[in-house]
């Protein structure tokens, strides 16, 4: 058993948790090394304090029996009634937040003597908290994203003719294709003028104009772990208004940074960026959370926002993106960058530079 | 409040279910024509049987308050006691099947007079029975798949080079733009060779080689419907042996299509294609389910499984996709339409032609 199991397991008997029903797929990597996307079909690792691991899997997703056993089921099987049987029902059961009303009402169902409880924070805590091997890794993809960032800037530049978000989309697949076959962290953005004042526009087939901003958010996945940066950039010109707003964001992005150490609370994080966006007269126009957590999944339990009051450790991987969206004037600027918490202070994983670039 | 809403709540009546929770994205388009996907955030419409429905989203998805009351929320809300606090918590509630562990649990702590019920069946049920307008629409999805499919095979026959799976990919969303700006309705597939063996490849850097097989399986979304065919066609040549697969898969095809009508039940449609691939030898390289239904997605509830003897009725959607696939031989071959059950038998939704092709 690796130490990731003995860590959830030793916090499992602290919760008095005696089994912990696991679906989420980041985490199921996590524990066993094998990452699962199984659509709807149901997939639990379920870990006993006492018991080795029981993996169920539909058997259209091939599993190996390292440290787990494996317990494959094909459609017609009565599946949830297998899993029910290996469950000590007379105990304490907790499950993953992301299991879904089917299973936890249909093992309720079934009979148990406590209702189940959520526990994923018993390896979320865990999983919050990067190794070494694991920052390498996060700092491989971060590269990677950094390279292709700026083939995509250099291909926005270099293009003549009429260019839509959705050609831009199928270079940086291309792009990412050089260096990883697992594809995007996330569906990309790219969004021109109006279109990046929607913080989750994706792409459509809007042609770039003259003086537009340009939000390109973007991330690819290597080695099962997950890039994640944005930078806007202006094409042909860029406005005194448009100018403005960028060195704010850019500004409230790097006062964040600077904050970033171990004992310094997510909140207090948030609001380093947040103030001063406040301050300026644009708080209305920053309405999402500075950043959210990050790993074998683009979006890991834990987030920089005014309500999480967790305190950053060593090891802790975040975004940070402050942004302003003004529809009004087509105007969106987002800023985001990686980070790691180190011993003292943070590092950033991207290193494309920050200042306002005119394409 | 529109028919769709009308009927959901008629079956509630009859079930003797006072609320339902609704989570699944397709439902909520169903019943009041706005599509929201909100990742990890909570999204719940709460239907009663006495009262406007009323959806919670969060703030950064703008929904209009067309026949329900809107609930917005940000991340620092206590988003989930303001649900509860509109459930008559003294009545039966039902929840979609999708509701996750955090929420049935977290509601279910603050005190139920029943537990919940998983009652996505009643709005499953009636989103199976497709209307004549959405017939029209998912018509017009799987054209736009039949164009696209056709393309992508001339640009195969047409190329010169190296061509990789992830270079098809790319040539594949260029085109759907041509249609479309709203995507894809699931990860494309491109197998070439014993890639095609694998029902969930994906893309990958593989290059295509002389006499691989390729299996193409791709779906647009159109006016938020979904389209899904897959061909598998040959790479300068096809050994008697691929052939021989081929040919069974394609009448396996043919037996299920040509049974289809109102009345049969749906493992009846099944057994049609699986008894026939398995009386030539090969029914344990069939292993999936011959067919699942779609429509606002591209999985929904229902499938065409050995073990669903549900009755199929007029205006089903749903899949026909034999498969067999021999990983040691190297040749993987799924031949799948979407098909409508019409008064009397069945419509095909694409017009490709199934004959085998080699490019």
């Amino acid at each position: 058993m690796n130490d990731q199991f003995l860590r959830v397991i030793e916090k499992m008997k602290e919760e008095k948790i005696n089994q912990f029903i696991i679906c989420d797929p980041g985490s199921i990597f996590y524990l066993t090394g094998q990452m699962f996307h199984t659509g709807h079909r149901m997939l639990a690792l379920v870990v006993s304090v006492d018991k080795e691991p029981i993996l169920f899997i539909h058997e259209m997703f091939p599993a190996k029996e390292e440290g787990i056993k494996v317990v494959v089921f094909k459609d017609a099987d009565d599946y949830l009634t297998d899993l029910y049987n290996v469950l000590d029902t007379s105990k304490q059961i907790g499950v993953d937040k992301y299991f879904e009303a089917r299973y936890v009402i249909g093992l309720s169902e079934k009979g148990l003597t406590y209702p189940f409880k959520v526990t994923s924070y018993i390896v979320d805590d865990i999983r919050a908290v990067k190794t070494d091997e694991e920052i390498q890794l996060m700092k491989e993809a971060s590269l990677i994203n950094d390279k292709v960032m700026l083939a995509i800037q250099d291909y926005i530049h270099n293009f003549e003719g009429e260019l839509s978000e959705n050609h831009l989309e199928s270079v940086l697949r291309s792009e990412y294709a050089k260096y990883t076959d697992e594809g995007y962290s996330f569906d990309p953005i790219f969004g021109f003028g109006v279109n990046a004042t929607d913080p989750h526009h994706g792409v459509d087939d809007s042609i770039l104009k003259a003086n537009d901003c340009i939000v390109i958010d973007i991330g690819c996945m290597k080695n099962h772990y997950a890039a994640d940066m944005t930078r806007t950039v202006f094409y042909k010109g860029v406005s005194d208004f448009d100018r403005e707003i960028y060195e704010i964001v850019k500004e409230a992005h790097l006062r964040a940074f600077n904050f970033v150490k171990p004992g310094v609370k997510c909140s207090e994080v948030d609001a380093m960026a947040r103030d001063y966006i406040t301050e300026k007269g644009y708080g209305d126009y920053f309405y999402h959370r500075l950043g959210h957590f990050i790993g074998t999944e683009t979006h890991e339990a834990g987030d920089i926002s005014a309500t999480n009051d967790n305190v950053l450790v060593e090891g802790n991987i975040f975004s940070i993106e402050p942004g302003i969206y003004i529809k009004d004037k087509a105007i969106g600027v987002r800023i985001e960058n990686l980070v790691v918490v180190t011993k003292d202070g943070a590092e950033s994983l991207n290193h494309v530079p920050l200042d306002l670039k005119v394409l």
